[in-house]
């Protein structure tokens, strides 16, 4: 399961070339993503509004496809997830990141 | 009631001195935090994370006090916060939100 | 007029899709630049200085481009804008931001 | 006279310790502030932006400091540059540097 | 040994109140600075010009503390890491270390 | 020699256009390469490290082949600086530049 969720080739040569840091990665994914509190799909939203707010286009569109597929996020949900980009890191990342969004629906 | 919201001082400089600028300010505030699909306490927890990968202290500060203030975030809730803020910027963003946590329970 | 000014695709996306959101950025748009004290050139050369410090390709090449064609901006005072970015940035950005003016002029 | 533009305790520690280093750093800033183009008022006004959008405290007082001193820069000059600050690096920048512009005046 | 590294109280919070994280972390840490070909040493000279690289007072200092203690790092030898940082990241990263730098020694 | 070292095309245009900044930033070079205690390989794994945490493709990549072929830096060298990168700046920051290191090797 864990596998099907990092589907990237760079993970595949991490597993197979350097496996105890590919095992301390996915422990890392795993304890994070099972907080106390918060629901994965909350997490996932934030992991977004963070990574869309530092600029870095793959990124963005790869963590934007895992919340499409794993939690169904809708356009308009992202989109809002976009607006605190707008209001806490400025134009130039919103605007980065509503262009990936565009292409992505 | 958005006055409410931003009790700092500077907000209060600001009001007065540039008038204009006050109040596209809370205008973009008020337009951020109604969405279409996420309420407001999902698009704090996103504000947090993205503040809390900036190593800003005064901001992580003023997030999280906001936050718990306006949506009664706990502890764990926050916690959940900051694993995501752990995988997407490391440890030292980590740290020093982890820190300022502390402080606030 | 202001239409003009933002000519990229996402800009019309925004305007039919979400309205009030395009209405909000249009306002703080036009209020960030019409400045009490400095000219609209030298908020655009400021503009420019801060994107250019922050690796983003796409919005250093949109800004200089804007700053060209709004304020015949040319390729000295462009440079002059760099000089600043590599004492305050570091050569990486600086390197970065020199390419895309070379590519500009 | 450039001595006297860097008063800091580290400055002269560098220049004792690190004599070439800090010749270079002094040519470096040197080269940088003697555009082609622009005046180094306006290439002031841009460092200071590019300052302020990084959340360092002390360095946004220093470089506003700086400005005040050599430039007489005035609150709405600076103001002016917080605007662009907004728009390009988001709200938690503006409030920080804000806060420290009206410590200044 | 672990434990004796860090040594913050924040850490200990982590381990009784959030223990699987603590763990996670603990061996992120390990496996991070037991890598195939670079020594510790080398590995955490690169991370405190990593963190100096980012205006994050605490975290220069608690780095170059640790480094200075558990590999008996030198004024020179932190003040050749400062100055890659000068080179990639700018003269206020560099000012913000050095004044650091020279608190330690 | 030096000459070798810049092979890009801005360093050209630089050469012949801007001498006086292209004489200052071989002189910077210069000065940042030779320090007191460290090899200019630790100074060059260091620059990657600060380089890699920052997101910009073109950077880290020009950086590693430099280090490549200036330093015969192995891939599990590289590895090592990565895995700081991991720790100190996070999953999209490590992710994106063992893409780069991927397609190095």
């Amino acid at each position: 399961m864990i596998n099907k969720k990092f589907s990237s080739k760079w993970i595949n040569i991490l597993k197979y070339d350097y496996p105890e840091l590919y095992e301390t990665i996915i422990d890392l994914d795993k304890c994070v993503f099972t907080g106390k509190s918060l629901d994965p799909k909350t997490q996932k939203l934030i992991a977004i509004g963070i990574v869309a707010s530092n600029y870095n286009s793959e990124s963005i569109e790869r963590q934007m496809r895992k919340g499409i597929k794993e939690f169904s996020l809708t356009k308009d949900e992202l989109m809002d997830v976009l607006r605190v980009v707008l209001l806490t890191s400025g134009m130039p990342t919103f605007t980065k990141s509503i262009t990936i969004l565009n292409e992505l629906f």
